[in-house]
């Protein structure tokens, strides 16, 4: 269903998209580096959103649930260093004001700005800061911007999540840009993690709402890190229609074409942020094969990815499939447990280490030299239908444990 | 509910019951210590068990499934150091196997025999040495041997997990005697944990069912140590009768002190179990309190209990509030954010630090000291209902990343 041949992979982040500008600076809410990015349309955007599904939301993500209902927007503002969670009242006057100043500076309306931010639980935003950091943000405002913005919203993040692509959809050039932040708290069901994706396809609100959580689906929502869903998570899509096309609608001429692009670059995200999960040594692609259906395949390989014992024998490059029989167990997938495949393949090569649901006669020399590797895959055949589904993960290290046993981190 | 002043706490674990034996050897399973373990009682007596929910089930699972179905059973063998797990129809003789020689040599029928396994997945059952332990079992069985029996049954486990109470139920001086093992792939529904419980009581083979299933919710489905469920997780209770009161049943004359008695037991091993989590370095006890009801009090205790991100704070002993509220927002759990409180105890005092769902000023000197303790409490009050629950488990540290990522241990 990729095709990633028919796309041409561009730099830029959000702003390789026409009519796109943003903007990263620092404004003191992180010890250092950027801590608030912007990003702008030239023109009020077909606008669709995914949130947390943790009972306990953040401030920022009730205001722009409540901004996106209309399904436009032009302006997204992000902070990183403070969740504005647990806030109370005044931590929702405080997003609601994020959005505010924002709209004064950009001179547009106040529920066209999506808020989001990322950091500590528990803390109220220093206003003063996060005032003078949208005025230097609109200053800073252009169409070079995005990787700037990708940077500012990093939290523990080692490196900068950015991905574009130029392909053709219903005969018109289109580009999809987006920029993303993980590290820890990442879980299906939107984790804390961030990512915003820009397009300047012409598409009504209802369709790219569907495009959007049928996408999300097969990419955000099957990586995991730790387990943990935050309070903050967020994708926001906003399209600005200045590719010129027809507008687009679910089904349409190019829809199929869309849903590709949309989901490469998502995948592409989702798996930068699992790869620099916390304390990560390495990529690990959990596919699993010919399940009944798609939903079995997804709780199957959600299941194997969120395993600490299949994680940390990964950490150890040790062939331990047995715990992957175990989390493939209680995984809740309907399979028969004597069909079962499992391989571990990378560049180094492919090794099937069992067959029928038991341990076959394999080089464990060869496996550790598969796994030695920074992408992995663990592969797990049911044998019992033709659906399949890929989860992404990382392994888990001593570093994982450092870096959230300390508070200062 | 509880009342531990009733009870007198006595040496001797599952053999300090009347008419209970017990014996553990060493045959060569594990590179050292005792592997083989075997209890028998003098007649055959009621039996209850509860099993893994795993898909993937171990074969002595399914061979024990089988001989409880008809409610009694007189001995049980248990070897470590490998699980009979993802072996097919070989694996699945050989635990059948296990049962025969230890009925054959112990002059009972195999029917009545339970079966149990624990250590690496995907081996064939090494048979000769099975025989051979199962032989110097049976010569060495004794009413001291408890003891021997619960150092058998241990894998990663660092300590001898056992316990056993005297009390008056129903008029008549009654002993309940256990041993577990626990370490890694522990969580609620049955995790790699193991129990074995013993008592002189005479009750139905129908209400014992019913007692274990209240408890083990109670207690051993309340213990998370990584979130992993295992393919070979049991709790067997066998009930000899020889305490002469006349046939206890369901809500009949010492019923409730009957589930009390026997909530203790399971509660003390489950703690035992969460305290020696692999690389934990403390017991951590998570109760939440004033929920809508057990069922809601359950959910988000456990979450709390499950959360990596809570347990490498707790390492670090960092009153990471936050993360909490954030693991009772995703667990599915009823609650209004608003109301919740939360605060931190251990011997060194207590301290709140949220109120209304916010954060409050704390010392974190004073939280640093709490959680600086072996045993420390995270309370959650949810002030929505007068329902409460209590899960355990214990902190994520860099030796649970150790123990796991190296397949030698």
């Amino acid at each position: 269903m990729m095709r990633p041949a028919d796309y041409e992979v561009i730099s830029g982040g959000v702003t390789a998209v026409p009519g796109t500008l943003a903007s990263g600076v620092s404004c003191g809410l992180k010890e250092k580096g950027k801590d608030l990015a912007l990003v702008c349309m030239d023109k009020i955007a077909a606008a669709a959103a995914v949130f947390t599904t943790n009972r306990v939301k953040a401030a920022p993500v009730m205001v722009s649930q409540e901004h996106l209902k209309g399904g436009v927007a032009q302006a997204i503002v992000v902070n990183s260093g403070n969740a504005n969670a647990c806030t109370g009242v005044e931590g929702l006057q405080d997003a609601r004001r994020m959005a505010e100043i924002t709209a004064q500076k950009l001179n547009i309306l106040p529920r066209h700005v999506v808020v989001a931010s990322t950091g500590v639980i528990g803390v109220p935003l220093p206003m003063d800061k996060i005032e003078t950091g949208i005025e230097r943000a609109v200053a800073e405002l252009s169409p070079q911007g995005g990787r700037a913005a990708a940077e500012a919203i990093m939290t523990t993040d080692t490196c900068v999540k950015e991905y574009a692509l130029r392909t053709e959809i219903g005969g018109r050039e289109v580009t999809v840009g987006g920029m993303a932040k993980g590290a820890g708290m990442i879980h299906p069901n939107m984790a804390t993690m961030l990512a915003f994706i820009t397009t300047d396809l012409n598409i009504s609100s209802k369709s790219l709402r569907k495009a959007l959580s049928t996408t999300v689906d097969r990419s955000f929502n099957m990586i995991t890190v730790d387990g943990d869903t935050s309070t903050n998570d967020m994708v926001v899509l906003l399209a600005n229609g200045l590719a010129g096309n027809p507008v687009l609608q679910e089904f349409g001429n190019g829809w199929q074409e869309f849903l590709d692009a949309l989901e490469h670059v998502c995948v592409e995200l989702a798996k930068m942020i699992a790869r620099d999960g916390e304390g990560a040594t390495k990529l690990v692609e959990v596919r699993v094969l010919n399940a009944q259906s798609a939903e079995e395949a997804r709780k199957a390989a959600r299941a194997i990815a969120a395993s600490n014992l299949v994680k940390t024998a990964l950490f150890g490059n040790d062939a331990n499939w047995g715990r992957i029989m175990a989390a493939l167990g209680y995984s809740g997938a309907q399979f028969n447990p004597d069909l079962v495949e499992v391989s571990f393949a990378s560049n180094a090569g492919r090794e099937v280490v069992a067959m029928n649901g038991r341990g076959i006669n394999f080089s464990e020399e060869r496996v550790e030299n598969i796994l030695r590797n920074d992408t992995v895959q663990l592969i797990v055949d049911l044998k019992e239908g033709e659906a399949e589904a890929t989860a992404w993960t990382c392994d888990l290290s001593y570093d994982y444990v450092r870096i959230n046993a300390d508070y200062r981190t």
